[in-house]
């Protein structure tokens, strides 16, 4: 009933730059661009299906190397007005592909290992590139109000984007989260709303404001917006292809939460190839996770190609998603694309925080330690070829994810003099 | 007698680029390039002296532009050598100017209001540009261990730089400073040092190591490389600049702690005038300070030409160094242009990081709720015109001072149903 409430708003006149209209992803059936998420057929996930038939490749290489040092760079490729980027957003993206040689000498690999580091966006978590695409249609269809379901990084970025772009925000967590996460989602300024009950209950209840009177002029960037944000990962592909010099890689390692990330990445390696942006050459595509929240790579390991849901107890909150929405879809560009999901545990989590840090002095939240680490684990099974060229994604920074590593502190403690220092062994 | 030891190492052939010497800012003596930095005439302040004399200003703006993302692009302006972009380092530099007209609104300021917003850089602070600088100076001296005193950004910046570099770090604090500053500059995996005693007995206690033995072959990013380091800040004025379309903004406000950031920010627009990459025009500089450690602004209301130290007690911990080196350059430099020095309470610091959030979506560190707090009252006063393109800056973020906002939390905490919601007045 939700999705048929408020599918009645949609307009065809919407100007969403090259985004033709929604698909869905399972039977096709095509619906015009509007706030609505799930095929009134089958109720499969809508995606946004393009119209890049007039483009030609060097014109378009040519423009995206003129433009921004942010995704609109990619704003012809987006679900998103062509003078986007006039408008107030946070202009995310265009983060660092930092050439790890240290990481690389530690782990083996020999082909150039690269770690896309998104700790550089706005709000320090590559959910800004996502939330900037919902933002872009909210304006569209209307909306007043920016809203979502949180545990954490989400919340920032859709109150620091709400707040930049004029957008009355209201954002939904559990009502017990940490001190810290509550006071980086209310800084902003916008509706803060605690839920007495869990993650689950805080869903369920956006579910039903959607679907009521009372959500109308609501724009739920991760619920009736998602076919627009979720668009917002392909940047992840377009940026790592493009710093690389137009290339693909020959290996991504990616995390690993609904899945949509890494949906999104193989649709917008995809596009690249069919725009003859890049080569097109065999890639494959890695799912990390964490082994205490596992449904994909324990679905991926059994053979199955259904995801059974897990009740998640792990520190890598952000990924703690135990019915992944994507599940499937990951599974199954793992196996098209000859890569694999792995997982590794909380320790070998921060283990690779710790590695990843000494080695190249980037700071990553736990989802990063994820990746760092189940890479460190594919190579050595030998799932990952270490003479090629390999990308791994850090999706968030390790100042929002502190007590991981809590553990870490002074080497030494001395008195103010130098024979002090000499007996500690430092000099 | 520290100086004299570590000049004697000193190498005419070191290539740092247009680096020519060091001059003493008093007497003007002038030195080879080696670790120094007190003058061995006056005991003043040494500075880089440069050979800017073969530029051709066209060509010069086609090559900064044509530059990498990142301060890199202004290698020929700093003392770095040329091929200094291919070396391992962090790659600061090329923050957003981003244009706040909703804190414009706020203000009444409407000839243009940007926040140079330095929370981007890899470690989230303007400290990596300064330690990038300090590091290029290490390799060329041949120093093995990078270190510093600090209570906080510094530690993190030295530890992330050193390690993507191959140095050992060795970063000394006050053994009881808190938890997360700890795990924050511990992460990198180098010697994380607690002295017993305050910030105070841990400058003296460097100087003596620098002075033994001990000390050999270690570059102390703030002390016996500070002229090197120091001149990191000026790539601020030549992003701003460059940022605006290679123009002069009116007005900074620029926040104040020793005083080298200020001193160095109008250091590089004075270059960019006589390199001819700017015309040259009137602007004004402003500092801003914590009232709880506020002895430039004391100094520049009292109309004295120098600063009395004072005991810092703010909440503006990055900012609280109460006896600043440079304070007196910063008077010169505000009375010359015409701008002024003023300061606010802790409260106003909060009100300005909330207000700074909630209009434009940047989570400022204290230091940006001080810039944007002084802008409040310099508006007010009048010494700030309003109709005149005017840029705040901010130097960190605020996730590395949650506690200055932890009052700020949720706004309503309701059950998970539509009656709940609505008897919130939410909807």
């Amino acid at each position: 009933m939700a999705v048929q409430t408020v599918a009645s708003t949609t307009n065809s006149t919407v100007d969403l730059g090259p985004a033709a209209a929604l698909s869905c992803r399972e039977c096709g059936h095509r619906v015009p661009l509007g706030p609505v998420f799930a095929c009134e057929e089958c109720f499969g996930p809508l995606e946004i299906a393009y119209d890049f038939s007039a483009y030609d490749t060097e014109k378009l290489r040519a423009s995206i190397e003129a433009g921004p040092a942010n995704i609109w760079r990619y704003a012809p490729l987006l679900p998103v007005p062509a003078d986007v980027a006039g408008k107030p957003n946070l202009n995310p993206g265009w983060t660092k592909l930092v050439k790890a040689d240290n990481l690389a000498a530690e782990l083996g690999v020999t082909g150039g290992l690269f770690v896309k580091d998104d700790s550089g966006n706005p709000t320090h978590s590559f959910k800004d590139r996502v939330v900037a695409q919902a933002l872009e249609a909210a304006r569209a269809f209307g909306f007043t109000t920016l809203s979502c379901s949180s545990t954490g990084n989400l919340a920032g970025a859709v109150g620091a984007a709400a707040a930049r772009a004029g957008f009355r925000s209201c954002v939904f967590i559990p009502h017990d989260l940490e001190q810290g996460k509550v006071v980086m989602a209310a800084v902003y300024g916008g509706e803060l709303v605690g839920i007495e009950g869990n993650y689950d209950d805080v869903n369920r209840f956006c579910s039903e404001l959607i679907g009521d009177p009372a959500g109308e002029g609501w724009g739920f960037v991760n619920v009736n917006l998602r076919p627009y944000y979720a668009e917002g990962s392909k940047t992840l592909a377009y940026e790592i292809c493009e710093q690389l010099g137009w290339r693909l890689p020959d290996q991504l390692v990616v995390p690993i939460a609904s899945g949509s990330q890494l949906t999104k990445i193989d649709k917008g390696l995809q596009e690249l190839i069919k725009l003859g942006l890049v080569e097109d050459r065999p890639y494959k595509i890695f799912g990390a996770q964490a082994e205490g929240c596992s449904p994909v790579s324990t679905a991926y390991k059994a053979g199955h190609d259904v995801v059974r849901p897990q009740k998640p107890d792990t520190i890598a909150k952000s990924l703690a998603i135990g019915n992944p929405a994507d599940g499937p879809y990951v599974l199954d560009i793992a196996r098209r694309t000859g890569g694999a999901v792995e997982d590794v545990t909380d320790a070998e989590i921060v283990d690779a925080i710790k590695l990843l840090a000494r080695t190249e002095g980037i700071f990553a939240e736990t989802a990063g330690g994820v990746t760092v680490g189940v890479t460190r684990k594919l190579i050595e099974s030998g799932a990952l070829d270490p003479a090629k060229t390999t990308v791994v994604l850090n999706t968030g920074d390790g100042l929002k994810t502190l007590d991981a590593v809590a553990g870490t502190g002074l080497t030494a403690t001395i008195r103010p003099n130098l024979d002090s220092f000499r007996k500690a062994g430092l000099a």
